[in-house]
């Protein structure tokens, strides 16, 4: 299977996939249909340091870019720092065709597609991401925003970038930490739509496909799979009004751990560690719920529970010490943005392979597959 | 001519328009298809005290609807507000079916706009606007934004209102400053695309029409030209890639003197007002750029001279004591959100009703046609 040069056009996203996206990206910036008065690059001080050079090297153009950076991780996703790039943006009189480069994981480009949505009413952004987790989902589907608080992403738009490069050398600048927390999207988009590839995870195992060894070309594949998935969804149901939603599997009991640990020193969770452990409690809950087999749901658990060992005993100890409890988890759920009518509503499975949306569960039932969570640890 | 009860619906956004507007907002409301889960009404001070009282006597549900409530004026389009507002919303717990309903003039829907388009990635909002400016201008076409500092709506979004509900009989809350400000807009608009209008105005005489005994059904029909017009070209070109810049005539000057005296003390310029100086000042631009001809150049630069002459005097006092320059507005322009290249780009007149667009002009010619404002005063 050759995947260097892949293009994927769905909608107006041209999707670049491969040993070749960054040149794509350089042939991109000099067309002259593009027409940028200028460009930006956002990085955070990780990415300027470690995937900048590489992006430069390949597109020695940008090297006279404007270069805007933020520090690393969640709390830069914030509208401070929006208004200070909107500001930055102002003062060095960037105009409507102006163009931002989302040079990093979610955070880059979420925050960056917040600013682009909203500068003078909109700019033309690209993402080049460089976590798995930023390649694998947060850079693809045109969902930009900010958290408020400890709220996750409460503030936002739906903006679709004009083109997303992805470059899995860049996967090699990445901790262990970090492709476990991608990995999470690699999951779950096999859990609610893709049996094959979940079998073959199966089959591989976590730990081997987390090793430092794994060729780029598998890398390139699971990425490649969850993407087209992915992009498939979103242009079907850009402002998620019900397909997009299936999406959401494990996110929203994982949005709740995620937001309730954003505070807590070194111990916050990385987003695809909340959502793997979300998923863990929403396969048991889908046990309940929508009827999936005991034989699947344990098959799905232990998996992740196996591969996530580390964040479950972390987020048991948390509960012990009482930093947080199965009722503040619980309580968060009420804010998660796909409620209705004040209930709460989860994507659920079926079967694997096949989602169900909308369901709603009582207070009680949520916590039961949050303790369940704990079961084999 | 029967304007009661009149709906024109483009694109998404249904307009009513006349004296049956809320009762239709009341409709709406009660229709199952619409099934807002809540219903939250944004406010300033002024239009809580003397436009809620007649919104809920027609709508008497909405009396139990969240409030929220900002102080008038420009300093409360900021990103602050909004920040405010949204977390309101959270603690509110409201949901993606909720709606916002902007009661006031553009500062009320501008922001009120940014806030639905920007919560939980998008609610939907209604506008009622109260003052001449909301009704003629703000309230239409789904621009939204915030100030950043003193640069006028540099964060925004595109993002339509469900439905605008035009009554009228809020214009007998407004001060004749406020009225006039609004006018500018029909001007304007009258202007830039409708040159019968404008022969109707110049019949009438501003102060005719800024009477406080001016009927209900002359500011019906002057609204609703306006309406329809801008909402039709709103419509054909939402994201202002083209055609809707003709609307932006007066208001690239109008801007700069806005922003510029926005942090003035008891002389900040009223939008409309800046909007008029900047039309004035265009016209004059017009001659020089466009081939406007002088007999239309005069009689519309003395028509807004007139109708405008204590706006024109500030100013000019303004720059006597050195609180402003000219330099310092031909500074400004270069943060203008039409700006492209670098350049300056104005919307101008080849003749009335005929605008020309993107016309770039060097500052000696923008400087001589600021120094014309002040000729005739």
């Amino acid at each position: 299977m050759i995947l260097s040069g892949r293009v994927v056009t769905i909608s107006r996203t041209r999707i670049h996939l491969g040993l070749n996206a960054l040149k794509d990206l350089r042939k991109l910036l000099a067309s002259h249909d593009y027409r940028a008065s200028r460009v930006i690059i956002l990085t955070d001080t990780n990415t300027a340091k470690h995937c900048l050079p590489r992006l430069v090297s390949i597109c020695p153009e940008l090297d006279s870019a404007s270069m805007f950076e933020i520090d690393p991780g969640e709390a830069s996703k914030s509208l401070a720092a929006a208004e200070k790039i909107w500001i930055e943006l102002l003062l060095a009189r960037a105009d409507r065709q102006s163009v931002l480069i989302n040079l990093g994981g979610g955070v880059v480009s979420d925050l960056g597609g917040f600013v682009a949505a909203g500068y003078k009413r909109g700019i033309r952004y690209i993402n080049v991401p460089t976590s798995l987790m930023g390649m694998a989902d947060a850079s693809i589907g045109g969902k930009t925003g900010v958290n408020l608080g400890q709220l996750k992403n409460q503030a936002g738009f739906f903006y679709l970038p004009f083109a997303v490069f992805i470059d899995t050398a860049f996967l090699k600048t990445l901790s262990e930490a970090h492709l476990r927390s991608g990995f999470a999207e690699i999951m779950k988009s096999a859990l609610i739509g893709d049996p094959v590839l979940w079998r073959r995870i199966l089959k591989h195992g976590a730990e081997a496909i987390l090793a430092a060894d794994t060729s780029e070309k598998l890398w390139q594949d699971l990425v490649f799979k969850t993407v087209t998935f992915k992009n498939k969804i979103a242009c079907q149901d850009f402002t998620e009004k019900k397909l997009r939603k299936i999406l959401n599997f494990g996110h929203t009991i994982g949005h709740a751990l995620e937001s309730l640990t954003l505070g807590l020193e070194n111990r916050a969770l990385l987003h695809g560690d909340a959502v793997a452990l979300g998923m863990i409690a929403e396969t048991r809950l889908s046990q309940m719920k929508t009827g999936l087999s005991e034989t699947e749901a344990e098959v799905i658990a232990s998996f992740l529970q196996s591969a996530w060992a580390a964040q479950v005993l972390m987020l048991k100890d948390m509960i012990v010490r009482g930093d947080i409890s199965i009722e503040r988890i619980s309580n968060m759920l009420f804010n998660d943005k796909k409620n209705k009518d004040g209930r709460i509503h989860f994507t659920l499975l079926k079967e694997i392979g096949k989602p169900a949306l909308n369901i709603q569960s009582r207070p009680d039932e949520i916590a039961v597959s949050l303790k369940r969570l704990f079961e084999s640890s």
